[in-house]
């Protein structure tokens, strides 16, 4: 497979959309923000410039700051939204709850997750709501925000009508909401909805807009719709780490990925190709998937047939949902797709 | 003078050493790092080599970690050193005191700073030992860790002895000990001595390497000599959302840093620059100047003087010990030393 | 029925075991420890006279520390045994995760509580050690602590074999242990074996010794069987607000209890008595009930019959296990338990 | 000196007023609150009674909760009042400050104290407004309470127009206001004004009020006069281990202090025996005093004449402001008093 040859870790590439580098557009931005003295800090021209192109992408003034991964971009932003004896409900199936080992616990110094059931990654709205009504006393943490992916970590979508029923009866009990949205572009690419539809409009206070895995070498953008709760948030940046000296390296790259709706372009190639993948893996007999309704493909494999791809070199991880997964990014090609859905016919 | 017109943000450049960007080589290693497909979260191979150069360097056996600031990275190294209820001695005039908003506290849940006199910004020895001596009852946290900053905030260097002395003392009453080494590199190359030599050979358990003022986009390195201190650093750091994902952006700078001293270089630059200029304002009649032994100097000037400097445009700060702050960094130049110093004469 | 008439609360009683006051012993302790001046904040003589008399009880050289309450007493142990981001393996049904208002991830700044499959509120011993076994990457907290509660949220007993092999699993795989033992008098009451072997000789590490619900006004105490786990933890109290300044009132109702066995005698009343309830409404038909190994009696009643009783005053909860659930103290009498059955018995 | 074999712990009555016991009154309600059942947590009758007492004392609405000592009542109070980071202004002379262990900052997960100069334990107000306005960047933190001890540290008391004074300052800047009442009973009897105008008249949002100092077994109140700061504050209680489930013991006592002015007359009882000490060594030649304004002797005494004394048996400590500090209780006679200043003279 000549592909092979020419792409260090090709057979890396399906493991996460975090194992592509940086895509071409955020890295020339990133080398063209090197140029001369900037304050640092965040109180420069190109990261104020980026916050108004945002305000302009939602469609409404915002308050936007940037922190350098996504474990600190959604744990800040829970934290801000809660006191450390409340709640945070989310899917049982959430990255906050299965992969951040204990972040949001850290930063909120104690604000419990409280599992609400799911189906495919989506939580259940009349879970939500025995969740949050079930008890009142002093003993359970009173629950104060809502959380919820857009995509999700099984690669399924929450329709705009899905989210404005969570949100609503987020609201009509007093909850904040919060978006996770490590794979945001993804999940407006694949919609085809106007960022504001799917944030504010559909009742969402606080958006962590993900820049990594969109192609962006390190960053994600804290979006709050709803000024108040982010009041002194760059104090609490400041104080968690988060706030970088040499900031016009994390802000920078966005002017490009937005420019041009580079962003999208990127996600949108990422999701055609998982879909490609996904229409030859159901052409295979007797494979169960889930929806690929974004970037990733999760399908049933038998342990023999992993083992055998596995040897040829493929990487991909099994643990979440016991399903085999594997991620597109913008680095990812058609032939790597069709050289991996051959692997994995051939495997069976 | 024609160079101000060539060099976006000109006059902020003695402001500080962070508005600088990245010097070229670590750029140049930043994007050939761009390449192929990579294991996220450290678990790749530059990574791994950066991590051996290091021990090279400081050659001994140590764990290093890569975090995205020094906030981070001190508070981090901190927090493994000690409990919330135990205390951190450090100078009255350390940054992780006057400048940190708090993260030291935040990141330990707790641990009190106990401030120790300091002369130039270096802790008063004798002064060090009544603090940890001083109350051993439960109502007063334990001294459990001393931090000593190297080069200082205000621009001095602590010699291997006295940090000796310091780490002594230490060990002698059972606190570990942490260096902040923002300005590793410019003390390292203002003494002339070994990297081994200014650390664990004098005491030092654990070193916050920067990486951001020496010339890095960003990231530092913590370093631990005291293998057992830093056990579980890597979960500490997942959790406190520093574990970076695409660690390649990280790491690989380091190498081109590292390669025919670079940072020693750099450093040793900024230094010499920083001299010049002390050396141009001890000729003017009347300004009481610190020591610069490192990359910064620290002048009394008359409030007049200041106003006349900052309507010329030029940007610095005063809040550090009440003097006007001048950095120099790896991108200054001689010309533009030579410009301030002839401004500030004028202003006079 | 003319014991309501004369009794205050008569209908609270089965609603908890701390509905009902301090034990006539307790109390007579706690008024004699009035007397004179005494050295504050746990220095005195009747304090270290309990902690001597402990130390007998259980036949080792452990370490002791009155707290507050439970709340208190759990979260301090937990948080002494664990790093923030490490994990404490629980049954879901644990008082930890249902009923502390995420207290233990407060007190130790964000560990994470993994919950593990109960039977009758008692952990599985294969799948605690899935949990500890199935994951070991960073993004994961690391299982450092599993806690057991003795008697069981449910009512439930571990044999002392059951808990040997609970810790053995934990000791195997570097996890401390500790032992939950708000109703610690009436597990020991009902299992006729010694304190000793029904804490460190099956592998317990530390234990929380409830007072309060065997008879105490307030107070629980923290025992280090491992001592190197408790180095400081004096300290840690005072910070969390949890050092008594007039301690002799927390400590010497403890030397009372201690004396003639009245701990047990009162524990073994209630465990008489919730036996006595217990097999009244076995006699019943048609009614399930969970075993009824210790002070509590759980019942699945018919929601009329439910409303039946709480019209006549009864108070009690159903909100664990979705039984309803009667506890017994050493305030019950034969006369109510008579009268409470009779009441469920109409109310059918 | 006959008295002193006839009352245990003689010499150790003026090394605090917490080494004394319970006053009549709080242990007689204490016992008497023992009767019948009742329901846990504070949802009894007689707490209720007692908040609505304490409302009427201080003639608002006000919220009330008691907790169990005076570390956790202001732990509590000022992480209800500020965030993690943000910052607390105090004396430099606070007992949050040196006496608790780092306690505020673990309950506020990293909020800095700000110390402000002090004379004889007051702040200095210009200080004050120094402190809140001097920085406003995200690297130092906000400040957002202010709290003042009444009566001080060091013994002497904050007029009503001081306390206006300080309150306004921080109103004017946005801070909340916080009294630390360790000693509220003894300030309210030396000044002789009403609890009203000692607090929230005087600008003062949250009151921690000394239950302990001034005769109960244990236990203090936190009063919030801006109840919209104190919401969910029984939440934050609980997390925290101050939820008592035997609540009555901690609430029950407060009637009987409250009952016949009780409180006051204990607390001036021991303002007079203090002010009797003081007179009696005034009338010493060359001892210098600090003005005893509440309930304690503030002397220098030379080294010799402090041997001495301990040599004969008296307790007494020397950590604050480094001269030997002699407390009066409910409990201390005018013959100890005079036996205490017989000796001192003695040893001179």
């Amino acid at each position: 497979m000549p592909a092979t040859s020419k792409v260090p870790g090709y057979y890396l590439q399906f493991a996460s959309d975090n194992t592509a580098g940086a895509c071409p557009e955020a890295l020339a931005a990133f080398n063209a923000a090197n140029a001369g003295f900037i304050s640092s800090y965040g109180e420069d021209e190109v990261t104020r410039i980026v916050c108004d192109r945002l305000r302009q992408l939602f469609a409404t003034d915002c308050d936007v700051y940037f922190v350098f991964n996504g474990t600190a971009a959604n744990s800040l932003a829970l934290a801000s939204l809660c006191q450390s004896y409340q709640g945070v409900i989310c899917a049982e199936t959430a990255h906050v709850e299965t992969d951040e080992c204990g972040a949001p616990e850290f930063f909120s110094n104690g604000a419990k997750l409280l599992l609400a059931r799911q189906q495919d990654g989506k939580m259940d709205a009349a879970n939500v709501e025995h969740l949050i009504t079930r008890r009142r006393d002093q003993h359970y943490p009173r629950p104060k925000v809502l959380t919820l992916t857009q995509a999700t970590e099984l690669g399924t979508l929450y329709s705009l009508d899905e989210i404005a029923v969570l949100t609503a009866i987020a609201k009509r009990h007093g909850l904040h909401t919060h978006m996770d949205g490590a794979r945001f572009a993804n999940a407006l690419a694949a919609l085809e909805v106007s960022p504001a539809d799917m944030t504010w409009r559909a009742g969402i206070d606080v958006l962590c807009f993900g820049g990594t895995k969109m192609g962006l070498p390190l960053g994600e953008a804290v979006v709050f719709f709803n000024r108040a709760l982010g009041e002194d948030f760059s104090w609490r940046c400041k104080q968690a780490g988060q706030l970088a000296s040499k900031m016009r390296f994390l802000s920078a790259p966005w002017l490009a990925m937005l420019d041009d709706d580079t962003w999208l372009k990127h996600a949108g190639h990422a999701n055609r190709l998982a879909r490609r993948l996904a229409e030859r893996l159901a052409a295979l007999p007797g494979l169960a998937c889930r929806p690929a309704q974004a970037n990733s493909v999760f399908v049933q494999l038998p342990e023999p047939a992993m083992a055998r791809l596995r040897q040829t070199g493929w990487v991909f991880h099994t643990f979440i949902g016991d399903m085999a997964r594997f991620m597109c990014s913008w680095a990812t090609t058609e032939a790597a797709v069709d050289h991996l859905a051959a692997d994995i016919a051939a495997s069976l």
